[in-house]
């Protein structure tokens, strides 16, 4: 049980954070603070937030658990505004989708008292973002990877991972840059062609007419590229190598489905999409069951 | 009202046709053809077809409405088999993606005889495919495009457009170019891409690890892929020309936000990727409201 939680950044995931930590019981009073005054207010209204913040210094003076929720570019500033109340003992977290640049930020921002940091990744999200999307269920049944480093206090690793755990995620340990390549692997690269596809229709002459005919597969295939253009654009900078070279992986495939089509060689087509067909329908969303045990 | 249909490939789409006639009550009787015996009886258990034809030519025979749901591939050699009963006044009508294909293969096969058939490609589909899969609803609300030809005989033209209404459907015209010009864009290239990058991570030696960390962003991108590996052949290369080109496009966009990226100019690439955004945000699938009435 925490006694106040300060959430920094009061969007999608720091809201439904706060809301999931009241649901559980785990926190008494949450304190906010976004950049956007308009955006704390709408959090305190909505209930997200018990009080609103007017920095995120103050955000954190008195709170025993920290959660950072801004795109990834704007950690580094974030951490230094709020140093000198880094102190051991404070669980601070973040929710970046890249976690090698994140974990420099801290370095640079925090020197040794980046031990209080536990960097974290909930793989959880809706194309919705903004505070009145928030909910207490998101994080349920979702896993949430931990990238702590040598010098991460074990004690808070351990906080993190009960709080994730007590919000009915399931938590994973990985290496920062493990992570990075996994995550260009399978997420932020289908951002990235999902965007170039949409946009590569949305800019032909006949676009109007083509969207206008589009089926349930063209729709699926194109949500994520509705994902928040400032959220993707700090990813896609942030894990840079890796995005490019799962793209260059992505175009050589490409070209060897392009080179069969071009050959119009119908077996050697109809061979190499059996396997990736049959892959696929193998493949499902891996989640966790609904009521598991909550830990403490 | 129909005496008596004949469909011949009795899969997802000839299944669905089917159910859907007999519930609109718009046929007698159902008679079904199969490459594959197995296929066939197994329609005719499920009570999708009420007579199990021994060939192509029989499912023909003395029905006044005939459905081809083969994949394109197979539309030449099928329309060939049938052609000594390819009479005026029976309305014959196909489901293929490709168009300008089809009508290529019909002429062929048909010659003069190619006034009684219809080229239809209804927007409609699973990634399930079979007869097991097939439902009177799969019609519904969605989108039929006609691609009639200068030759092809109006009233039964006016026929198909009225069965297709009847099963809930809205049937449109379009030239067989623009058809498949369209189509590549928002379907062929999307399922191409989608094989291309599911494949491109299934083969890295990470793969088990990377598709146990995938979210619901990867799912829904990836859906397609699983798609039928003998229908996608047969797409892939009865429109090969449009693909490339749709890929080639593709590609261009893909280029120039990679670039933006490898310059790590997040100004220019936030800017490049919010009309996106906004634009997926904004488009939704084109849907007819149910309960319309229909027609004759």
């Amino acid at each position: 049980m925490f006694n106040q939680l300060g959430v920094i950044g009061c969007g999608l995931m720091g809201g439904s954070f706060a809301l999931a930590m009241k649901r559980a019981g785990l926190v008494k009073r949450v304190i906010g603070y976004s950049k956007s005054p308009s955006t704390t207010e709408q959090a305190k209204k909505l209930g997200v937030i018990d009080v609103a913040a007017e920095s995120a210094l103050l955000a954190v003076s008195g709170s025993d658990i920290v959660l950072i929720a801004v795109p990834v570019s704007a950690t580094e500033i974030t951490l230094k505004a709020i140093r000198h109340l880094v102190n051991p003992g404070v669980l601070f977290m973040d929710v970046g989708s890249t976690k090698c640049d994140v974990i420099e930020s801290a370095r640079r921002a925090l020197g040794d008292r980046a031990a209080s940091f536990v960097p974290c990744h909930p793989i959880a999200g809706k194309e919705s973002g903004g505070v009145q999307h928030a909910e207490a269920t998101l994080y349920e049944g979702r896993q949430v990877i931990l990238t702590p480093q040598p010098f991460t206090n074990p004690q808070l690793v351990q906080k993190a991972t009960d709080v994730w755990s007590a919000l009915g995620a399931t938590v994973l340990k990985m290496r920062p840059h493990n992570h990075d390549a996994a995550f260009a692997a399978v997420s932020h690269l289908p951002h990235l062609l999902a965007f170039a596809f949409f946009q590569a229709i949305a800019e032909q002459p006949a676009a109007r007419d083509y969207l206008s005919l589009a089926g349930p597969g063209f729709r699926d295939f194109t949500r994520i590229a509705a994902g928040e253009p400032a959220v993707w654009r700090d990813i896609f900078l942030a894990n840079k190598h890796e995005v490019l070279a799962q793209s260059k992986r992505f175009r050589t495939m490409l070209d060897q489905l392009e080179a069969l089509i071009e050959a119009g060689d119908a077996a050697a087509l109809e061979a190499a999409l059996r396997p990736i067909s049959e892959g696929r329908s193998a493949w499902s969303l891996p989640t966790i069951p609904p009521g598991r045990p909550a830990a403490k």
